[in-house]
């Protein structure tokens, strides 16, 4: 008798635990291991009062319950105008033509938005050009889909190189891959893992190889961690205000998560291409219809009473201090001296370190165990690699600890590399 | 130049707007009109004043903000075991055997629940049972993935025709179509659209039909109307707790948008197959990985307090009252001399009606635009038939309306029948 087993789909097959959710559970549930892998925000730094705020003015609306009730399926739209104003006012460089309340969309965080968009455009073998280093959720979600993510060629100093993925784009084309390339992937400013941010003239280097190759595919960008520049916004505008751009299908993936207040899981994208938009929302009205319409309703009032843009300013000097620690810490310790190499984050919560050739931080190294029997540990560099061929870097998410448990998290693991090395 | 264009995936050339993106949007958006479609729950019944004392509750909580910090991919363990701990106490005959928490999820809605099992369960092709009529929500987003929805016959008192099935199931097995099948899909309580509720023999029947034929599938329970009753909580047992079904992998969605906030988004499921579960939490780990911590908190602390309960007695006469006012309306417009039947609903938001064999109800029909024109819209029976060939009946929706407006709209809607009689 079979009835005890199911019969999976091929993505049902293929599926294994993705490596993010067993390290959330790893630092929630174990306190005394300081994680220095999972990429929270800090939680003592964390809105309360507005949140409280936002809620007694929400409740003394007797006209109407409506923040309770279910939303729309493309989210309030107030909110939407909010943050189409937000990102408009804030960053000096952008503008409305594509910024505009109707191209956007609510989502459960941005990951909702990058997985439909992952959903409405690749079939199984198709690609999506990424970084590397680049999101390790995104690999692992294409993994599941079967989706190739190739790296693109990189510079030494972290930035996109342009004239090698031509020549790469030159090759598939002689295999006939370039049509299979449906989405170019970029995490433009204080990138998760490298903590790197893209110029303006690279963002449109791409759009002229897109054009160059006719490229049928989407230029999607990641700006999760924007707003957690420590002194001064990242000076590029983003690929919806970069006119150089135009004609070109662009995805913009902007939250509230990371700068805000994490566990309302509200993220947004806007997009300049209607059809893919609607076609993100129609698979958004299969999976739930409509992000949570009460956590929507707080952020539009924090964001029209201008709070948000008040706490973000307080926010900037408290994680430039985790990566003062990492600078004291380091050189204090002689990291530099174990052959480790680094670049100083502008913003973000990552800090990105590059090891001795040969060094193996993988999953499965001596190395790994060893940090975890020192109490600590960290994402691997592969797992942040399409390939997975790249074993001597390492992600350390700087963010989330306070100061005495980040001394002792990175205290733990220099002392390891001090005893492989 | 073919750059301002994308190339779709199969699913996304598929896609159609979800009907009920449509009206939900058409309900929010035109106050005027009268909406019978949308089941949403009753905004001036929402529980303002419990929302409100959970957020005191929780922010006197001065040890830890992690309530407002990224919780786990299932969701918070404490909430999973309330959600427990709710079933097996609020119902008579539940026990404890599956409903446990670790085989719970939580999830953006049970909507997502149920969109998880069907992505690691189906493959394009491959087969869903479900019930005529059955939600149409999933019958949409079914035709998205490619997975055909097949009705099970019915009785004519809306009960599964155990025999007419076990037939069927035989002509499939002639056919070598029964692999394909990958789930039973019933909404068991109240359902949405019909208001029956199935028994427990009608349970124990599926399962023994699903051992007699082999079928790897699993048996897919929506109780998502259970806890809107109107007089007593139906006395069949969940799928979870009848013994006859062991060895059968059973998923079980509930929630709590339905009976409490619908704008906290909050859905759970529980299944007894912890394979199953794991590959529905490692596509929620790329979907989200996570659903909202800070609505979980607050459900978490509103189950603790045991408000949660006191709430549901509160509302099960709100509701029955709706129903109330449909039979007296019904009456006094002699809604039945126009041939049109229903059977009273005991619980849920719906009421189904079935009208003159050769009546058109559909979306394209004269009927269907005249009544948007007299003010008022429901859903068209037919959209809730996997074959989609059942016309002559509608779904209202009683839940959501101040009874003023139910009136307004059900005369509406029955003025519109008797032009058209």
């Amino acid at each position: 008798m079979k009835n005890d087993l199911l019969s999976y789909s091929n993505l049902g097959k293929r599926l294994e635990e993705p490596v993010i959710v067993g390290m959330m559970k790893k630092a929630l549930e174990n306190p005394g291991l300081v994680s220095l892998a999972a990429g929270f925000t800090d939680t003592s730094k964390l809105p309360m009062d507005l949140v409280q705020k936002a809620v007694q003015e929400l409740c003394s609306r007797r006209d109407s319950l409506e923040y309770l009730q279910y939303g729309t399926n493309q989210g309030r739209p107030k909110l939407r105008e909010e943050t189409a104003k937000f990102l408009l006012s804030f960053y000096s460089k952008e503008n409305a033509t594509h910024i505009k309340p109707a191209n956007f969309m609510i989502s459960n965080g941005s990951q909702q938005s990058l997985y439909l968009a992952m959903q409405v455009l690749c079939n199984e073998g198709d690609i999506i050009l990424v970084e590397g280093p680049s999101y390790f959720v995104l690999l692992e979600l294409l993994r599941g889909m079967n989706v190739q993510a190739l790296s693109i060629p990189m510079l030494e100093n972290g930035d996109i190189d342009i004239q090698a993925l031509d020549h790469m784009l030159a090759k598939m084309e002689k295999e006939k891959s370039l049509e299979r390339i449906k989405g170019i992937y970029i995490i433009s400013y204080f990138a998760n893992p490298s903590s790197h941010s893209l110029s303006e003239s690279t963002k449109v280097s791409l759009g002229n190889l897109i054009r160059k190759w006719s490229l049928n595919c989407a230029l999607i960008e990641d700006a999760a961690y924007r707003e957690l520049y420590f002194d001064a916004p990242h000076p590029s505008p983003s690929i919806l205000s970069i006119q150089e751009l135009d004609g070109i299908p662009r995805l913009y993936l902007g939250t509230y998560t990371k700068p805000f207040v994490s566990g309302f899981k509200i993220g947004y994208s806007c997009s300049t291409d209607a059809t893919l938009l609607n076609k993100m929302l129609c698979v958004k009205g299969h999976q739930d219809f409509g992000s949570a319409n009460f956590s929507q309703a707080l952020l539009e009032i924090i964001l029209q009473k201008n709070w948000y843009t008040g706490w973000l300013n307080e926010l900037h000097p408290h994680y430039k201090e985790k990566v003062e620690c990492f600078k004291a810490i380091a050189q204090e310790e002689k990291l530099a001296d174990l052959g480790w190499r680094w670049t100083c984050p502008k913003g973000g919560l990552m800090l990105w370190l590059k090891g001795p050739a040969g060094f193996d931080s993988s999953i499965d190294s001596p190395f790994y165990k060893a940090c975890l029997e020192n109490g600590v540990f960290y994402v691997p560099g592969d797992l942040c690699f399409a390939e997975r061929n790249t074993k001597n870097c390492i992600r350390l998410s700087l963010g989330s600890l306070p100061i005495e448990s980040l001394k002792k998290g990175l205290k733990r693991l220099i002392s390891t590399l001090q005893q492989v090395s």
